[in-house]
């Protein structure tokens, strides 16, 4: 008996890896020589760097960077066990947890940041890219992201841009001279999982501009400069950004990057199981049993959640796929949906949140214990008790 | 496949009538076609009389009889289906919850007034009796019982006694004369699951007399009391209940019934499993898995509760048997050594008492079609989700 143990990290208790070991941990219990697999998952979103890290047996490297407003942070990337693949966090350099409520002004931000970690790794010689949109504070186009690279940008006058995304309204050309082959070469893959354009009003900026703190004005004026942005990006690579499905994501940095580096867009989930081999995993290996889990399964688990990445994976395949998960708000028809065998709260009674989070481990390794006990006991019981 | 389902109550919540249905309900929708037997348990305590009656499709009746403190209250009885098996719980007329917190005085209480729903079977041609003696607020050695059956005591001038336990001090002598063949031929079976004798340190009156309001002087008398019974009894039956093994149970009414009754003491959930002929009904047919429940699974579980019954039953005879309980308070160890396959707690995620109590039946629905999905995987899931 094999059994593949592979979930997200439950936001705010557990890391994937942590909740992975918990789970296994309860398996043993009930049998100390099952064979089991330990691959802590990700969605592209939080905690993606530290599973892809941890599942490969990578390394965390820290960078002196710029924050979004141009102050000096110690910022860091992962680099895989590979030791060519950086996976670089968009929230780690230019997300909004850097900023105070009264500094949220995406006129002023940069994701200049994320660019300098992205260089960095290139001076080091990676050359494949893991780029997690999620959390940004921005609403730069990646503009920052390709000054950073060596990307310059000029007005009609030939006169470089000043700082400041709103000056892009001003451009007539992108100027690639001072990038290096190296970084044309190499390789970007960036988790994203919305499907915003750049420009209109399913844009970056006037759908996601105001949780990054744009005012009514601050879009109008940030929609003009990403315009033209758009505009000036299709006049000299043919790429239409402007109403190209997910170039909105992370204030335009897909669209920003898209066009001019060997760049692609999947979604968070297929990306990290793609990166972790799981595929290839599953089919040369006979896992009896996958045991998936997340925080909280619900309706948003359908949209590009490690719990449907998994089951899309296992179900062609016939595996059973159970999920443990902080909370189950999901019927049977949801559950059949998603195409788990099924679903399970690690809760083993009425507690609070609190409570639950305290002692998540635990709780995790007791309901999986249970579990397995379960999904044994019609081939093993009778003789388990009988003996 | 077939499912027998035969839980406990859920204390304050569901009738354990109510608890099968929910998990019925739950199980039908992952198939159907199941094959399903609902039989509501019971462990002689709380919900004993409802569980029994339900089970056989017997009937209530109601009675005007006498409380504890001699007021008349419109008490009741369960006819089982079987038309000739009364069922008697002791807290109806004799019970704890009849007084207010000043009228606890177990010097003047008696269990004349449950003697009086015995005598009304008997004379509605009730020829066998299911004693629950949880809950009582008596200490009278069962004499108040007796006396509604026709039993006199006398003291050693041939007076009759006054009403009152503490007039057991003068106990000479026990008269039957006025007792009718029905009640003497008439078969009593008490649910039991206390070991305390009737007298002495751990006897009835020292254990229990304190939480039914005795003071330290009134637990001197009584002792006295119904030690001058107890000696009086074993003079004229031999019976030697001081220190007979649960003749302490409900203030000694084991004790005052076992001599002058055709009865016998059993453990409470072994007593209820045997009249709904559990052991037959597992034999006769091929289930291939036995839920069962109760509120809280913990430490007190092993004890006579239904949970442990049914595993008993069902361990030999290699059926896995699975718990949905509102609380798990049980690590793998003790699931092991109650025999349980799993156990699982209803709750779907972090919830207060008052919510998971609120929303007990859905819930129970809900987490017994997971466990129904994760029992059938190892069999069915494969073709289930590859059609």
């Amino acid at each position: 008996m094999k059994v593949l143990i592979t979930p997200d990290s439950f936001k705010g208790s557990l890391s994937a890896m942590d909740v992975a070991t918990s789970i296994e941990t309860g398996l043993k219990k009930v049998d100390g020589n099952l064979e089991t697999m330990v691959l802590p998952m990700a969605d592209g979103g939080e905690g993606t760097l530290h599973s892809l890290i941890t599942a490969t047996n990578g390394k965390i490297v820290y960078v002196d960077v710029l924050d979004p407003l141009g102050r000096e942070i110690n910022g860091h990337y992962g680099i895989m066990g590979d030791n060519r693949t950086a996976v670089i966090e968009l929230a780690v350099a230019s997300g909004l947890p850097l900023l105070k409520k009264s500094e949220l002004k995406p006129t002023e931000t940069s994701t200049y940041g994320t660019g300098q970690l992205i260089k960095h790794a290139l001076d080091n010689g990676i050359d494949s890219f893991i780029i997690c949109l999620g959390g940004s504070a921005t609403n730069d186009g990646g503009t920052g992201i390709l000054k950073a690279l060596g990307f310059r940008f000029f007005d009609k006058e030939g006169q470089e841009l000043p700082e400041g995304v709103l000056s892009l309204k001003k451009l007539a050309c992108i100027d690639d001279k001072n990038v290096s082959a190296s970084t044309k070469n190499a390789k970007f893959q960036m988790a994203c999982d919305v499907r915003n354009p750049l420009i209109g009003k399913n844009g970056a900026t006037r759908v996601f501009g105001p949780q990054k703190g744009a005012t009514p004005e601050a879009i109008e004026e940030l929609e003009q400069a990403l315009t033209v942005f758009a505009d000036v990006v299709y006049q000299q690579t043919g790429w239409q950004i402007h109403d190209y499905k997910g170039a909105g994501a992370a204030g335009g940095v897909a669209g920003g990057l898209l066009p001019f580096l060997n760049a692609k867009l999947k979604p968070g989930v297929d990306l990290v199981m793609e990166v972790l081999s799981l595929p290839k995993l599953i089919d040369s290996h006979e896992f009896d049993l996958v045991i998936t889990g997340e925080g909280r399964l619900d309706m948003q688990t359908e949209f590009g959640k490690v719990v449907a990445g998994i089951t899309r994976l296992c179900n062609p395949r016939g595996i059973p796929v159970i999920a443990v998960c902080g909370q189950v708000d999901a019927d049977g028809t949801m559950i059949d949906r998603l195409g788990l065998t099924a679903a399970f709260s690690i809760t083993n009674g009425p507690m609070d949140l609190d409570e639950a989070m305290l002692h998540t481990s635990k709780l995790l390794s007791s309901k999986s214990e249970q579990i397995l006990r379960l999904f044994l006991a019609r081939s093993q019981m009778g003789k388990k008790i009988q003996h």
